[in-house]
């Protein structure tokens, strides 16, 4: 009765707070982890989980996705059940369906959407505290959308890159990059076919210069021919970053 | 140089999660705790604050509002970043002003507003686990709005009052009572001159009751008139509630 050919796509949302990140680490509590634990106890056996994206520590989610081989047979809505039932409060399974055997998460993925929030208020609300990067000084929302549009399309981002990793190429390409209000917070949501190490961090980081009127919409486009990571700005918080959304 | 006179009008926001509650408790963390200590490091002194509401461990706050006398002279502003540098991060005081000084929180509020959140989904979203109460069943919100709006009007809500409470009187006026969508949420607003102990919570649980189709908007009408807490539903989690406002 074992069905070795059965892929499981599986949606989730998680509050990053306290995980190491998405991917299983020596020490710590991780996502990956937490979901391969509840997907083997149904399994009765170890699974390995793809995640679409590798959100750092602390980073959210709003729909990560994850592909996991299994043999058993219970239908998606049972199993939905059963992880939720497993998991913890801060992780969330939000859908499950089958996929041909030989989709992966993350080389299937042909785009990804994250969300960085800003709560660019002189107090910031206990409430977002722990999703939004507080920060009190004005902000010139006007330019950073200007800077933020420069953005889009198919530039080298290896100003916009962590040191120390290793990639073929620098190059992606991103069909959206704006700033939108929302009640209390500042919301840049990018999408794009790929995202370097810290890439949006990075760029929010260097937007929110911009909006302090520390460098020019002008500077930001010169980042862009692959200069160097230390001339673009400071990578802003974990915490206020979520992966929003994969598509395939 | 002392000013014996000086009332200040502090408003804050808390995340009520990890407190026992507004008020001072023989263990535990309250916010009014936290607030008189930060108070009192500028006052070099112990200080009282009243507080509008006196909202039960785990209930949250976006505008409780307190009153403390001082002697100090720094300005409004000055206060409001020291105290904030001095409270926690789950408690943020989000305005300071002077007040006459016979101005008390408590018995000058002539209206309070509270909001209740509900996270009427299959699967409730990890953002909203410690602010909503996770309601997975299916629930007929037509009827519950009908039912919401039969207590607006000044009716004896002794059904809705916490059993071994000591109150002059169980009659109050409801001048709001309405239920509104909210994105991935349900949420009761209710404005009224005053509310009983656990009032709004077990005004929810019933009009939830409503909702499931256990007991008609007829049966709430019926309530009314004084009947026993026994014949209302049950007390709503305190996590969904938050006093939202306090008129003067």
């Amino acid at each position: 009765m074992s069905n070795p050919n059965r892929n499981l796509k599986i949606t989730l949302a998680y509050d990053g707070t306290r995980f190491v990140g998405w991917q299983r680490q020596a020490a710590g509590e991780s996502v990956q982890g937490h979901l391969e634990g509840a997907v083997a106890r149904l399994e009765g056996a170890e699974v390995t989980a793809h995640g679409a994206g590798r959100t750092d520590a602390g980073v959210h989610a709003l729909a990560q996705v994850a592909s996991v081989h299994v043999t058993f047979h219970h239908d998606p809505g049972t199993v939905l059940r059963a992880l939720n039932a497993s998991l913890p409060p801060d992780i969330r399974v939000t859908g499950v369906e089958d996929v041909p055997t030989e989709f992966h998460a993350r080389f299937a993925a042909r785009a990804k959407r994250y969300r960085y929030q800003i709560a660019n208020l002189a107090v910031a609300s206990p409430f977002t505290r722990a999703y939004a990067w507080h920060v009190p000084e004005p902000l010139d929302r006007a330019i950073m959308r200007e800077a933020a549009a420069t953005l889009v399309g198919t530039h080298d981002f290896a100003a916009f890159q962590s040191t120390g990793t290793d990639v073929h190429t620098t190059v992606r390409t991103l069909t959206r990059s704006e700033w939108r209000e929302e009640p209390e917070l500042l919301v840049y949501e990018v999408e794009g076919d790929g995202f370097l190490r810290h890439m949006v961090r990075a760029i929010v980081g260097t937007l929110v210069e911009v909006g302090r009127g520390w460098r020019s919409p002008g500077q930001v486009v010169a980042l862009l021919d692959g200069a160097p990571r230390g001339e673009a700005g400071p990578t802003a918080p974990a915490h206020g970053l979520a992966l929003a959304r994969v598509e395939y």
